[in-house]
């Protein structure tokens, strides 16, 4: 069997990765030279977009799959009927637009931040007294890491985020206060089945995930966090795997945003887990059992950007796993990450903070 | 860097896959078409002795290694001088010539079977004399899983043997009333830094691996089969992994043979052990700090031999790790592994004993 990509980034390559040992093949479609996925499986090179070359993906594989949310829905849609795509495209379209997503939310009484679409500058000053200060200006669409997003401490920074962003969609949200940030991890067979691994806490820096560490939390929180998730992954009637992002303020959980694939948060279950994420996305999308996402201990990931450290000098840490995604390097771009799993919570964070001193260290575990 | 690979079976193919985490290329040299490496890293086809073809492997990579150990020495010896070779070729050697594996345990008072070089029909007759019966006669070179051996029984089964095998030199070697089949694998780095992983015990059948478990024995058992591949590391100066196989008879190891490459009986390494056998056999030949060889759990490995069984059987059972080598079948050839890693040897077992009569009935666990 083979899995078609759609995009050939580190996603794509570690999905290949986990993969091939279940005896499938990859091929990949991606613009660029030296994609990451197109290192370790053979690659298509060709716009997201290009509606020839997503259906000539589609003849060559049993089903679609996506590295990336970005993709072109409409080019999706235009495929032929017996294409199998998953996740299904109306995860995607939602995941693309961050109004259908809140919809979504409030329609699945999953709690999220009080919002307002914004469509001109009045939109946003009504959106800014309503909601209140602080908040933040998002673009509707194509925001990821951050990117594309302004807070807004008053309302006289209305006029100058609204020349910024303007030109777009966009909506507006309340800044919640949060003690922490956690994300959620399922995959869902098409039989119904759901598996859902422990929540991940959370550290971002400039809107990028720098670290996690898992398990996290009381089980009531993993419970309702569990629930919210099986919620969405049913109301698709969804295939693979979904990720759902939180605020936790004061033992509540409010929903930030959903992404419909493996995520960052969830890399520490290559090793930290009995099944990785990669291997349960790729065996939902072919129909075969789900594997367990028992976790194997304490396990911390940290993300490695823009410079990628000697191998030699990370490996030297005992029990420290690498994972250099083979890009070249670039400020702010996710290189790789590396994961130290331990028996106890307490040594985890110790050895994290060790080696976070030398990866990363404007970055503090609290 | 770039690892060149000679040989792209299942050893190579999974070399690949521990190696690309690391941020590591492959490439193979292997005259099949599909073979297992060949599938996910690019593969030059061609014979292994070709001694262009190996000259050009070595110009596009960094360092040479194998996917098994029948590779033409006299070919390897006229690589330039520059060529990084690990292991080294003086391990090959030895390997693949059972008259200079034994001078090299007895050299080095690892303890072996009674043996004599078998040259002529009157050395058989003198050598089943002087070593007794039941033993073995076996070819001197290119023997693997089981082939190129014949029991003798009796005296009387001299004539027979020495039709069926005398063409080739040959060894005679007594046959041990073992207790246990086990191996010991370890890594050294060119530091001389030594990492080795618990015992293995194995389980033939028709002189095919068929089922590890591990880890296996005494503390005093494991330090004595560590000492006994330190000193064999140490000997040649090794770089990469390297197992020994050991017969266990009343408490006593009797080195059977060495393997100078990553083995079978290591498979379960990969979900068994911190590092896996494959990742510290790429970190050392890269000269990279080795990974811990801590066992995580009991785990059992069973071979998946002669026809595949269905991916979704397999995976039906929670925690079962299935690597499928993207063989085609063929009655006696090893297509893929599972693995099962458990907290307990007993709760092992007895899932192991369970997979076990759906995959192999005729295999029992003691």
């Amino acid at each position: 069997m083979t899995v078609g990509i759609v995009g050939a980034g580190q996603l794509g390559r570690m999905l290949a990765l986990a993969g091939y040992p279940l005896g499938v093949d990859f091929l990949f479609l991606d613009p660029a030279r030296h994609a990451p996925g197109g290192q370790v499986a053979p690659q298509i090179r060709g716009a997201f977009t290009d509606r020839k070359l997503l259906a000539r993906l589609a003849r060559r594989t049993d089903v679609l799959t996506f590295d990336w949310e970005n993709v072109s829905v409409a080019a999706l849609r235009k495929l032929p009927r017996g294409v199998r795509i998953c996740p299904p495209v109306d995860a995607l379209a939602t995941s693309q637009d961050r109004v259908s997503e809140k919809r979504l939310f409030e329609r699945l009484h999953i709690p999220t931040t009080r919002w307002r679409p914004v469509d001109s500058e009045t939109d946003l000053l009504r959106a800014v007294r309503e909601v209140g200060v602080p908040g933040v200006l998002k673009t509707r669409r194509l925001g990821y890491d951050g990117k594309g997003q302004r807070v807004l401490h008053a309302p006289r920074d209305v006029a100058g985020a609204w020349a910024e962003l303007g030109s777009v969609p966009l909506l507006y949200e309340e800044r919640v206060p949060f003690d922490h940030e956690v994300s959620i991890i399922g995959a869902r067979h098409r039989s119904g089945e759901v598996v859902v691994y422990p929540l991940n806490d959370n550290i971002h820096a400039q809107g990028i995930l720098r670290v996690t560490r898992a398990p996290f939390g009381s089980p009531d929180l993993q419970r309702r966090a569990a629930r919210h998730l099986r919620r969405m992954l049913d109301h698709f009637h969804y295939v693979g795997v979904l990720t759902i992002e939180f605020f936790v303020h004061r033992g509540r959980l409010i929903a930030n945003e959903i992404a419909p694939r493996v995520h960052n948060s969830g890399h520490w279950t290559l090793e930290g887990a009995v099944t990785s994420q990669f291997e349960n996305h790729v065996r939902a999308i072919l129909g075969l059992p789900l594997g367990s996402t028992r976790p194997l201990g304490h396990a911390a990931m940290i993300n490695l950007i823009g410079r990628m450290p000697e191998a030699r000098t990370l490996l030297a840490t005992q029990g420290v796993h690498l994972h250099d995604y083979g890009k070249s390097p670039r400020p702010g771009r996710k290189l790789g990450h590396c994961t130290l799993v331990e028996a106890s919570a307490r040594v985890r964070d110790r050895r994290a903070r060790r080696l976070l001193a030398k990866l990363a260290p404007d970055i503090r575990i609290p």
